[in-house]
């Protein structure tokens, strides 16, 4: 059994990637959609989803390998969300990572058809997950949880929240709402795919369900005071950009002192939660410290 | 039980478009964003899709309330295509059955976030139903099959082989390609998922998977044929567009009498595959015989 961060991401992190790209050269399609979904899948990153699918079921003692599947939808329903955020209609980035972005690269065209088509292959893959100890109901609830926290009520409708928010200054509830569904709600996803694979009862899933929304509010309020503190070398983007574009910060509204203050209780109540649980959560922990300390 | 089109339409139609409505109205989400999903939604058409999910349940005798969450999911897919395709980046259409598009309405941003919310929710819609003849394997088949037919398999791959295929005259068997994947999967998804949920053999899939194959083709040479042949009132959109915008169609590989030549070809296949599943299959007689002669 794998108790720490390093060792899990070092013998999962590739195989995950490997197995993504895998997936989609195994389809029967025209081969510029598949350049475009791979070129996107393989931009990198920490990979964080998957690796949160992962602590998850090895704090269960739960073979980690039968959350590759779910694991690579999660990555991949990700990936499709930061195409299409990417689109000139959208946030007109013309870099992701450091590299150029999907439309730039494929065109608009191809960029909307990839990211469609990655969102549409999460769900098959999962459907036609092959592994003895994944029942059926066990696969509609990954589909379920995975479904409702990428569409309308979760990360769709954040990314709306964003775009009504911009060029005014929100509320720190109406800022809340909108992390909470743009980035936590797929995190969320990905800690509870992880409970679902590993047959966790009600109450480990309401606390892992706590633990995800804290970890995700710590995330985006990390995210936050890197625009301020970061260096554009790490962060792969200009530095101060969310207040040259008038957005609605942590920092805006609590002060750099406040955010980092919330942080901090963020990150207490999110190992409190944890702790709840009676797991061995180790690997969630150091993800959590991991994700509120990090420089880029 | 129906047996006849006229009144399977009229008994069901009105039911699943209300259907579609109440489900998006219950989302928990930011309002533009349910509004531009009903929107479209609410565009009308003839709900070819959902009809053939229910026609094929009748034929089976089975309860064609049970159809009513597979087929707004389809449906819901095959509108989110028709926002996406319409895009100033895709065809950059103005007008769709006579109405301004998704994006002139609400912009482009809304409108990509609408069709990704109506993708997701699709299978969210399957995962979900609660039916007590529908057990979890069948569900996991409906999501599976449809996924399939959606995504750069199926539809995907066809809108990036029809993208492809622009200003280039096409061999009959790219054209046929890029119908069988753009429209044609779809459709047979909407065949395939009636099958599902009625528990159809083996045999009697294969009979209906070929059957609508067939159909697939009927229906997009009656649409060439239509581009020549039809008025702009009954088609909502200018007669001969595809020659304007140098699209390959059937009467321009074939002649327009070989392309009618074909189109009845088609439909003669489409009965035989119908005979051949021994099912009373009326009802998808009629609809074959409707879409092979339809006017708009």
């Amino acid at each position: 059994m794998i108790t720490d961060y390093a060792t899990l991401s070092s013998e999962y992190k590739e195989v995950l990637e490997s197995e993504m790209v895998r997936y989609v050269k195994q389809l029967q399609a025209p081969s510029v959609v598949k350049e475009a979904m791979i070129y996107s899948l393989e931009a990198g990153g920490k990979r964080i989803r998957p690796m949160l699918v992962f602590a998850v079921l090895s704090s269960f003692g739960v073979d980690v390998n039968q959350g590759i599947p779910a694991a690579a939808a999660i990555e991949m329903i990700h990936t499709y969300s930061l195409i299409h955020d990417d689109l000139p209609c959208m946030d007109d980035d013309d870099l992701r990572r450091g590299k150029p972005t999907n439309h730039k690269v494929f065109g608009e065209a191809v960029a909307v058809l990839a990211g469609d088509a990655l969102l549409t292959y999460s769900f098959q893959l999962i459907a036609e997950m092959n592994h003895p100890d994944v029942t059926a109901e066990k696969k509609l609830e990954l589909i379920a949880e995975i479904s409702k926290s990428a569409g309308a009520e979760g990360m769709v409708g954040g990314q709306i929240a964003d775009m009504e928010g911009e060029n005014k200054q929100l509320t720190l509830e109406e800022l809340e709402y909108m992390h909470e569904h743009k980035t936590g709600k797929l995190l969320q996803a990905s800690i509870l795919s992880g409970a679902i694979l590993a047959g966790a009862n009600t109450a480990q899933r309401d606390h892992l369900r706590k633990f995800a929304f804290h970890l995700g509010l710590a995330f985006q309020i990390r995210d936050d005071i890197l625009d301020i503190e970061g260096t554009q070398e790490l962060l792969g983007k200009p530095v101060g950009s969310d207040l040259t574009n008038h957005k609605s910060t942590y920092p805006a509204l609590l002060t750099l002192k406040g955010a980092k203050d919330k942080l901090s209780e963020q990150v207490q109540l999110a190992h409190s939660a944890l702790a709840a649980t009676n797991l061995p959560t180790i690997i969630l922990g150091e993800l959590t410290d991991m994700i509120a300390n990090r420089n880029h």
